[in-house]
């Protein structure tokens, strides 16, 4: 049955404007004034905005590290998503040497059936460059549709890569049309400063902190750019914290190099005090790289809202802090690494990026989806209001205040680490592909109805070129 | 009568979809596939890019210079712009000390009225703060829509004022909303650089080029990027020409301050060399500030596309070869500064940098249209595809190969400085207000038809912010 | 007769051994181990250093200012000199706009003419190019001995040159071999922000500061260096205050060009919040450039650290608090500007920065006199300790703690703006060309024994090239 | 027998006059005009300048490599060195991991032993940081004398030490007082991209240079300086070759980091086109790092000229080109890396330096001798004309031209990589510790007479601060 949203105001990355958008089989076919269509469902978005559904690209579901694994799975996680507002996620495939990649593969496929309610897509970790993964790669990225690679900088002796996988990757990436993703940190350094810091007996969480400088995001962010520029290939840094990185990816795209950047809401709210909160609380703070200290925050505000940073992930990777986050309870090293986010990065960077004015609505809707959508290869059947587009759209009262708790989220998790933050502006009703998963802030959805996304490859440049010649030829990102 | 755009490849600065485009009363205002409108001309763009008309932010219509007056008035400059792509010129109103800016003002309008085929705007020159002035801005920028304000950094003992008096001109801007553009070379220097070389015998074109090194462009661009930093104000940059000037402003905008860049085609396809053409033909390349040497070039690519500038004026200033530019036959610093280039600036803008790989057609739009109509206040009503804008459109055919002459071109001026350069692509039918002014390639507009647009106060931050609940109290531009 | 100093710890601005020193006829003739001389008189050094003395490159003795005259004099002057260790001055020469430049000079050898204790010579001041200045300029270079230029970037329509007088004062500068300094801010902008506090009625002496701001500084310094660059000619940057300006200068040495730093002791131990002080003791601490907040304290220091400013001036200009301060009570803008520290620069430097582990006791001596002696032209008569020097030395206590206070210090002013800084070390016994000035911390010189001295041609990149071959023709510095 | 120096120009690094130095037992015990001493024997120096021996801070002697061993030992090494003007050199004393530091160094010890004709000391190559290094450290560094450690970031599987051992060294030598050195490449993208050359063919020497891109070395130096950054320790880095590296080291130091950079002179004089000279002759220019586009030269003199490198060492590392440079006819990478340099590397400077005006008199001396001796703790017995050093001098005619070969050179090796060079200036007579080594050209020294030197520990911040109290307790470098 068709859909017609009615009243609402259009927000894309560039337009703002009051419309109809009608929707038949989960795709927009008309935008206008005064739509009139008999058969069509009416949904009613006065003094509302309409945005296009927002694209996470960087989430941890199911996820195991440390000897436990993620609190949240692709069903509770991608629920909380569509509360908060987004309608695709795309979350990390971990992989481990000498198994074949598209087993790694089949292993995620496994964890989302059945269970997600929006859409989603895989990124690729790769853990080493052999003869076997780069005869798998080609049929990964062209034929499974997962174009973007992660490599690890940190972690030593669990995830972390050398450089010379990383530049090797580089180079794959670039022969076949996908982009690198790179965490960030020395992990050789960390090694011995943690190692260090126990020795001292320092094991409270504050140490976390204290042990992965910002000064060392720096150096490997600069240093991956440099292979990025040598290799002649592209780069996403994922979750920025710090001035010493952003300084490094605008010295980069200022050389022409075709890097991007992204941050966390938790960087650009919270800040590395909080990992100081007594009775072992600091331990609901612990991500890698780190909270940093506050004057952070502005740096990164700046580098959105000049371009030199460009999306926002929300590095969903939720623990209890009764049962998990405990573990470090004597030693912060043991503490897993990660945070519940998933549901409020949407929100957040409007409450505190448009609202406070920051940023304007049009970057809004850019960092929380649009460029997402394009650096991933989702574009343009995600990611904006238009014509032929997926009706993934969120309808959003900007009117509204509130209060984060987990009292009241919906992750499958027993904090919130914005407790307490005051929000303007609250998701009402969200759709994917035209239906209902979230109506009138009730979840309307159903397991099992989001659909794997094969994404498109990466686009030099901007990922967004496509000339007209060539759009026959290339059909874009698909659904399975 | 409504118009029915059917089939085009439509491309916004964000978005590229098919879809058909219905306008009526001069407005779009449905988009879908597939519209049946009985009534509605039929307009096919099927194989075509159906693009938001053109705006140039940049150009000198009817201008006095040095003793004679630019070849182009508002009706050829109009016609040729038309033919060019571009729906919307924003021209500069010369004022002079001790004269009131309303006559000023009232000089141009005059200039356009009854001329003009697209619609048009004027940025004030501001060449001293006195009570005066400080009396009469708020009306100009409230009242007459005129909410740009050029200072000039160069033009000694002619346009040129003094940093006192570009500072103060910030501190205004920013308390009206206006947004202050400023032609940044240090006029001190050039003045005596002139001097030395007239009296060396230096008396060539090239000279032109020699005395105003790019050394001192950045020198000014940073002196005014620092003035507007203390004034907590914002600052445009008309013609950027070179490294040095980039980087200025990209060290501005890395630390939040509220400066945008200008540059030209010339800029980005010629170079210093043609200033030493025989035969005094280098007089047809004295721009100022000058072409520079060729690595200039690939810097100012790489701003466009890494987004440090933002948009394309043409700097149109036209002057016949013959009778003209020779009044600097003995001495190049009586060449009439300028050239003619109104006509050829969205062309080249997509065949040297969309066709050529070097922006993506997404950025095309945002520089030759949309962020000009953000920063000048003319937006949404110009610089987009949406509905409810104006229907100011160029449906496009990027398919032809065409080469550039004077003895095709439309504008009345006896040469072309890009002659045989060969451009891919070309405006077919230009809409303004849904009317046409170039029809398959023919002039079909009526001078006089365009009107002047009162523009809408700078919108801090990046322009384009815009909050729903103040949605209704801005009106946004509006005809007269 | 000979002297002959005994079991000193000799320090230079590259070496520190123990040695004897014999001079003869006001020369050092003879450095070695247990120098026997029967005829000479002993000077013992036992447990102290033997330091070149200081030389000052930055004084203003006897100048009018404002409609009063600085409190100290070449008599009062040169001896508070003296006692704090220093044994060259170089003064700024004041001139008029259409009065002879050798008038000017005149007048200042009539001010110091009978009174100094040691030896001085001149700046010149450069307030316009005209065919006279343009005339003179060489006679002044190379007869007088007059090689160092000052142009002002600020003090708007008393002391400012405009950016063309600049240049041209470099290009004749490069011509002449002499040294231009600039005292660098934007005059223009300060002009402005002056008028404007004080009609809003702020005029207590914080504003003094705050009508100053550090960015202008930046802006003008950066704009010197790129005139500087533009000229191929070579540039002193006077009291540098802040990171701003510090930046500008290193960016452009690392370009090559040929520019060097002054700081003075204010900047390194005194800032911003000084001028809030009640009562009016703010006036106290009026220079210009302003006092900084504090934390540009460490940009100083690190660029004496690293060679990216090179040299410390006294900026000596002492006005009576009571009787001259005071002509701004009612406006912060009639304060006259300066303060007294020719006295304290020596002791301040050796105690804030040796005695901290700031900078090393080489860099000492370098900063406090070598560096200035070579870049003006006294090398190597004075600023070091070798053989064929004059025998300007400074024998120096290190050990003696002592409280700074205008109690005890020999300005003739009513007030210190060090009063009660603890500082470590004093100045003994100091000789200029083998004579006692000071003699176990008593005056024992006479007015009128210091000699004004010629001084040599700027010499090109460093300031201390001089070949063999070369060394017969180039007399160096020589006294009058 | 007692010496006296007669009638030369003595050159230090900031003085330069004329005067008679005596010296007895071997040190410099009195300077000055004049100096009658029956019974010493008189050195003529007139028309000559006098110089402190040159010191070279990198050589490698008598060392394996590749299969092979370096042409020179410290006889043939030390000899050449002496023609040269060189006095002391300090040589790279290798370890493997799990042999005891001890037993390397009385390896390179036995080398030295009875050959060298000069002084002489070692650093000492940190491959891995265990219990074991740990505990010997502070012997080698206190009781050894070996106060520097190098630190490899290339050479993947061979010397190359992670990020881990570098920042530990970094902290040992902080606690210890050594001075950190690194060869900054990042041997990881290095080893990948010879392997890739090597399998698509490309085996010519030139390949050599292609495989180890000037970005990696910009980025392994700013990676080293982040660490020393972090570490808070002092870092030395060898052989820079590039602008990037540059780069890196200043932003370093004006940051405040106690970084210092050292060239060489093939890197000032040679560039990459001579790796392409057929037949094989490429082989002879086969350094790591390479040799690079002739750009860079004037990027290595500037910084040289703005203090921002420091020291020039010539990284002897000589293999003949018959018999060992040819082990890589068929493979760049098996071509042994390095070239004969230790006898050049003075006159080089001087004559590209001093005598081409880039640097001044006083930095040359600077360069190649003080301050390697006040870095490595040799200062002041060793890098200095002044009362109580050890008589290291090179007398030098500045007026001599000759041309570099390797048929008149003294290196034990088959080729010169400067063969053809035109130099001005040449050492004519060269003292160690009073002793002719070199008298009127002719080799008058002794194997054996050289001496292994103990270095002083590091001095924190620019290596030469030492108060007065402290110069009791700290007896600075002594001899065995």
């Amino acid at each position: 049955m068709a859909k017609l949203i009615q009243n609402g105001t259009i927000v894309t990355a560039v337009d703002q404007y009051q419309a109809d958008i009608l929707i038949e089989d989960g795709i927009i076919t008309l935008i206008g004034r005064n739509i009139v269509r008999e058969d069509a469902e009416i949904i009613d978005a006065a003094g509302h905005y309409v945005f296009p559904g927002g694209i996470d690209p960087h989430t941890h579901l199911d996820m195991p590290f440390g000897g436990t694994v993620t609190a949240d799975d692709f069903e509770t996680g991608t629920r909380a998503a569509a509360f908060g507002g987004t309608t695709t996620v795309i979350d990390f495939c971990l992989t481990n040497k000498g198994v074949p990649l598209s087993q790694s593969v089949l292993t995620w496929h496994r964890k989302a059936a059945g269970k997600a309610v929006i859409d989603y897509s895989f990124h690729l970790m790769i853990a080493e460059i052999t003869d076997d993964v780069l005869a798998e790669l080609p049929k990964m990225i062209h034929e499974e549709g997962i174009t973007s690679l992660k490599v690890f900088m940190a972690y030593k002796n669990v995830f972390q890569a050398d450089d010379g996988t990383l530049y090797r990757t580089l180079l794959e990436a670039k022969r076949h049309g996908a982009l690198v993703m790179v965490h960030a940190e020395n992990g050789d350094v960390i090694e011995y400063l943690i190692k260090e810091a126990l020795e001292a007996g320092h094991t409270d969480p504050i140490y976390h902190a204290l042990t992965r400088p910002s000064l060392i995001e720096g150096e490997a962010t600069g240093r991956a750019a440099k292979l990025t520029e040598l290799a002649g290939s592209q780069l996403y840094v994922v979750h920025v914290t710090c001035e010493e990185a952003v300084q490094q990816i605008t010295a980069a795209r200022n050389k022409g190099v075709d890097i991007w950047g992204e941050t966390c809401p938790q960087y650009l709210v919270l800040d590395q005090t909080y990992l100081e909160m007594p009775n072992f609380e600091g331990a609901k703070y612990v991500w890698s790289p780190p909270l940093r200290p506050k004057f952070h925050q502005e740096a990164l505000w700046t580098a959105l809202s000049k371009g030199q940073l460009q999306t926002l992930g929300s590095d969903q990777c939720s623990f209890n802090f009764v049962g998990q986050k405990d573990l470090g309870l004597d030693d912060f090293s043991k503490i897993p690494n990660g945070g519940p986010c998933i549901e409020d990065r949407f929100s957040i960077l409007y409450s505190e990026g448009v609202a406070k004015g920051r940023i304007t609505l049009n970057q809004f809707v850019d960092i929380v989806s649009t460029r997402s959508a394009k650096l991933f290869g989702l574009f343009p059947k995600k990611g904006t209001i238009a014509i032929g587009c997926d009706a993934d759209i969120v309808i959003f009262d900007p009117h509204i205040h509130r209060i984060i708790s987990a009292d009241t989220h919906h992750m499958h998790v027993d904090y919130n680490p914005f407790e307490g933050l005051e929000i303007k502006g609250e998701p009402v009703t969200v759709l994917s592909r035209g239906e209902f998963v979230i109506r009138d802030k009730q979840f309307a959805g159903t397991p099992g109805t989001g659909q794997f996304i094969k994404r498109g490859t990466y686009q030099a440049a901007s990922a967004d070129l496509k000339l007209l010649k060539e759009a026959a030829v290339d059909k874009g990102a698909a659904h399975v």
